[in-house]
Parts: structure tokens; sequence; C-alpha cells
């Protein structure tokens, strides 16, 4: 039998496990999907140790991202076929679906036949990173020629990925690191300028980048204290999505701050995006085309074996990475 | 000569003085008005003190709203004239224009004949109020049929010109006030609940009057402390407009709930509305035909008379005022 991804407790990467299962049969809009990659996500982690958005029903199945080829479709499945390579969008939640195994179960709507250039590490790679950047730079804040982007954790994949689309649509993308470490890297994958935010003043740097306006838009998966420079930082009427709550510390709201240039503040799921079809369809085409036509290249940092998949999980909490983890997995 | 009021430095009500000017002439985009009755707002205490989003100039002009009638006009205005009953819309700085005094002059642009059954009280009491709570709740939030909410501070003039709008709307204003003191007046005055923040649980009270899923809207002019309860208190989607920081205390950015339910924080003055011809256009339009149909009825809590006016900001100052605080202006 085919193992998957498991945990049967709340806790550290340690919890995971490889449990055999029986293969799927595909309900009417489903697809089994015989893995090549997954992708390793900062909600995969969060999901294993009981603090993300939803509650892991145990055991669980967890992850969001996988490439691989179709093994059986459901009754209703028309637009893949057995023998396609394709890849998932995360449109589902992990209680229901778990993309990590070797041989997994997929809600049709998800399933998605990716360019075909892309390599499989590329392929679990791509859809969580840019469609989560898509939707708060495009679909929300509606990103475009001439506006400044500040990006935190901008050495994260989905940090990376808005600073291509970023580059795609003619904006600036300011790389926001906590230190000067990751610079070099980030500028050759496109950053437009990098502020170490422990080494430089950030409202400063980003006065001097943008001839003292600020930014229009800051794309912020972290919170806590800094925060506040971020909306410093912000142009009058500027916006801040809020996609992460990395920092363990309390966020402070500067109310004068927002007030005084009315600026907007969004919390921001990209699954409000992918539960909904037609912004799913919009997020898709423009992913699509930015990954066929190579605006858009997935950075894969690191990759695993699946029997590899705690040591993946422990790499993935050291913050060492640049990119994605891939863990590949051999049919 | 008449007086105006300004001050020659920050500081308390007692920096106020009654200044005799000589009757200024009106530029060609201008209007002079003889004033009847003036408005007071929160932003006069804060302007005076200091504490406003502009600093003062000194000797400082003070004063958003005033009603009376025009004794000249400039050359290129149409829209009134020589003794028109007049009020005027906040619409610029008070470091250009300042409304309180005996004779003051307007910019144009701001300047409008208001529905004649109106009280001179009332006329100087309607703009603030009533543009300030169009444009978060309508201009900015959507607000409308079905729509729930949240109102802090509710017995001020914003306020309660909120608790009118959402009636006026088909929306369900709920009051939040600190004590349980103004809850019969704010149900008298439109409120459909009233919460007192210090003796009741705000989440259960608001989930107990939705059925469970939250308001959709609050509109907040104070921050501080009480900011989570609102957020916690907010339905999926959510918008909170804040549109002051009355608080002096630190206010929590509750991120895992900005992020989870995907709620939007929006800074709001209401400059961005009033120093808009178009949404300035549509704003007056919706607020003169509420005012004219009764719909909008401005709530004036208590009056004085001009050399009252260091007591009328001690007052202001006070807190204990239902509404708004009017100072008469003897010809």
């Amino acid at each position: 039998m085919p193992c998957i991804v498991r945990f049967h407790e709340i806790g550290g990467p340690e919890v995971l496990s490889l449990d055999e299962v029986a293969v799927p049969q595909p309900g009417p809009d489903e697809v089994v999907i015989e893995a090549r990659a997954l992708g390793l996500n900062r909600a995969e982690e969060m999901f294993r140790s009981g603090q993300y958005v939803q509650e892991p029903v145990l055991p669980a199945k967890i992850g969001y991202e996988v490439a691989g080829i179709v093994q059986a479709v459901g009754a209703n499945v028309t637009h893949v076929r057995v023998g396609d390579a394709v890849s998932v969008i995360p449109a589902f939640g992990m209680n229901d679906y778990g993309m990590h195994g070797e041989v997994v179960l997929a809600p049709a709507h998800a399933v998605v036949a990716h360019p075909q250039h892309l390599s499989w590490d590329e392929a679990a790679a791509a859809w969580m990173m840019f469609i989560t950047a898509y939707g708060g730079l495009i679909d929300l804040a509606g990103v475009g020629e001439g506006d400044t982007v500040l990006i935190p954790a901008a050495s994260s994949s989905v940090g990376l990925a808005a600073i291509q689309i970023c580059t795609m649509v003619g904006a600036t993308p300011v790389a926001l690191s906590r230190t000067s470490s990751k610079r070099q890297a980030l500028l050759e994958h496109g950053a437009a300028a990098v502020i170490a935010t422990q080494e430089q003043d950030v409202l400063a740097e980003v006065r001097r980048l943008t001839g003292g306006t600020g930014a229009r838009v800051a794309f912020d998966p972290v919170g806590g204290p800094g925060f506040a420079e971020l909306t410093a930082a912000l142009a009058k009427d500027g916006i801040i999505l809020v996609y992460g709550a990395l920092s363990s510390e309390a966020t402070p709201l500067p109310v004068m701050d927002v007030l005084g240039k009315h600026l907007t503040i969004r919390g921001y799921e990209l699954f409000e995006l992918t539960t909904d079809p037609e912004r799913r369809a919009r997020a898709t085409e423009f992913v699509y085309n930015g990954l066929d036509s190579g605006a858009l290249k997935p950075v894969v940092s690191t990759t695993f074996t699946l029997d590899e998949i705690v040591a993946s999980h422990e790499y993935l909490a050291s913050n060492q990475q640049f990119g994605k983890i891939i863990v590949r997995v051999t049919p």
C-alpha cells in the first residue's frame, strides 16, 4: 500500500509519520494523483503544531501542494485525464484533503495541468507562492506600474513570488529581510532594493527610495513590533496586506498614522480567492501565463526525499531556506 | 469690528480669546458669512491642544462649522447670494479658514444653502456629523439593508448621526457606550440595541444580536484596548472604519482575528471625501435629502453664547454632552 504523511498528535516535526493507507477511490468530483514532488509551506508547520486557523482532526492528513500524474478521475471530471501531469492549487482545507503522500486524493477544482516545461519540483512549488502573492498584490491591492511594494520576509517562497509579480506588472519590489545576509541573493532574484530591518532605518530607506512619498503597498506575513515601521513607511492611501502572523510578539496598531494617511490594513488568506470559482479562475490564468512565459519562475531552495519528511519540517522551522522546500517522491 | 475666536498659544480651553479683526474681503471664490450659530467638534479641541493632524499656525483661527447669512460673495460665486441662509461643510484646513466668529470668511465650495426648516442651531450642527458618518458608512463601507453596524462613542454627534444613517438605509445600528447611563437616550435616538462596554461582554452581546455571525461594520473613533473587542465582534470579511483616536492608550492589532476573518481596518477622515468634488457632491446630496425629509435630524446637546466660548470648550472636554454643542452668535 502507498504511504501518506500523517500525524497522530499535535507537535514538532517528529510527530509526522508515513502511514500505509489503501489507495483511495475518487468520488465524482475527485482526482487521484501519484505524487512526484510535494511543496512544503509554513501553513503545514502551523497546522501540525496546532497554531493554524484550522484545528487538525487526528489522525491528520497534511499538505497543500503536490505535482504528479493522474492515476484515476471521478465520473464528473473532464478537464484532466489519467496520465496527465498535474499539480494542485491550495483550494481546500487540510482536514478534507492532504496532498503529502505517495498517492493522494484531491478535489477536482484544485487540480490543474501546469505548463509542460516546469520540472516536478517547480510544479509542486508554483501555486501556493504565486497565487498567494497574486491574490494580495493584484486581486486586492491592484498593484501596477509605478507602485512601490514593501515585501517583508522576502526570502520566503511567497516573498520571492511577490518580487516576481511586482516586476511582471511594472511595480518596484523592495525586499525587507532581518539581516543583510540574503541581500545579494534577493537582488539576484529581482528585488529592486533590499532593506535589512535590524541594520537599517526602514522609514529613511523607503523615503529615499520613493522620493519621500512612501510605498503604496506592503505585503506582510510577520506583524509584531515591525508593523509600526511598515505603516510609517507607507504613502497616503497606502494598504498593508496582512497574510501571516510569524512574529510571536504583539502587533501595535499605530492609529494616528492609519488615520492621518487613510491607510487600509487588510487580513488576507489565499483561500478567500481559491474557494471563489471566479477569482480562482482569474488567479490561475494569471499565474499560468506567467509560468508559461517564464516571467514567473518557482524558486526551489532545498529538496528532501519522502523518508526525510521529518527532516524537511525541521529545515522549514530553521528558516534557512531561500524559496521553496520540496520533498521528492519516487514512484 | 466683529470678533473671531482665536488662540495665541496651544493649550486648554482658556487659551481661546475673542479678537476683534477687520471684516474680511472675499476673494473671487470666497463667501463672507454673518454667523448665527457655530458647531463645536472634537477636531477643534485637538487642534487647540496641538494633538490634531494639522499643527496650528499661531495666532490660529478655529472652527469647522457655522450657520448664518451671506454678507458678501466673491466674483465667481453664483450658487449662493447675499442674504441667503447658509451653512458650511468642513472641506478646508483650519489654518486656511476658521468658522468660529461673528463674521467669517469661507471657501465657496464649502458653503451650502441648507433645508429651510432647520433652525440655526441645527444648521450649524448638521454637516460635520452627517457627512462624517455618511463617508465612513456609505461611501467606504457600503452599508445597507441587513448590515449590523457597531457604533462606539455612540452619544457623540457623529455616533448619533451614524445611528440615523443606518436606520435610513435599512441597517441595524448597535450603540456602544462605556456605561449604561446613556442607554435610554440612545434607544430613544434610534439605536436598535445598546451595549455598555464596561458592564457587558461586547462579543457575547454582538453574537446574541446577530445570531452568532457578528457585525459587518464597526465605526470607531476610539481605538485603544477596546479595539480587540471590536475585531472579535466582527463577522467574516468585516470592516472597521477608524475615524478617531480618542483613547490615549495603545491600540493592539489582533492579527489572528484580522487574518482569519479577512478583516479590513481603514483609517478615515472626512476630508478625503470633502476635498474631492465628486464625492463631496454625492455626500452633500445624500445628507441634504436626509435633512430635508426629516430622516436625518441634528441632535443638539447644549447651547452657549459666544462670550462663553471657553466654557463651551470646557464642556466639550467634559464628555457630558449627548450630541452637538452649539455656540449662538447674536448679530
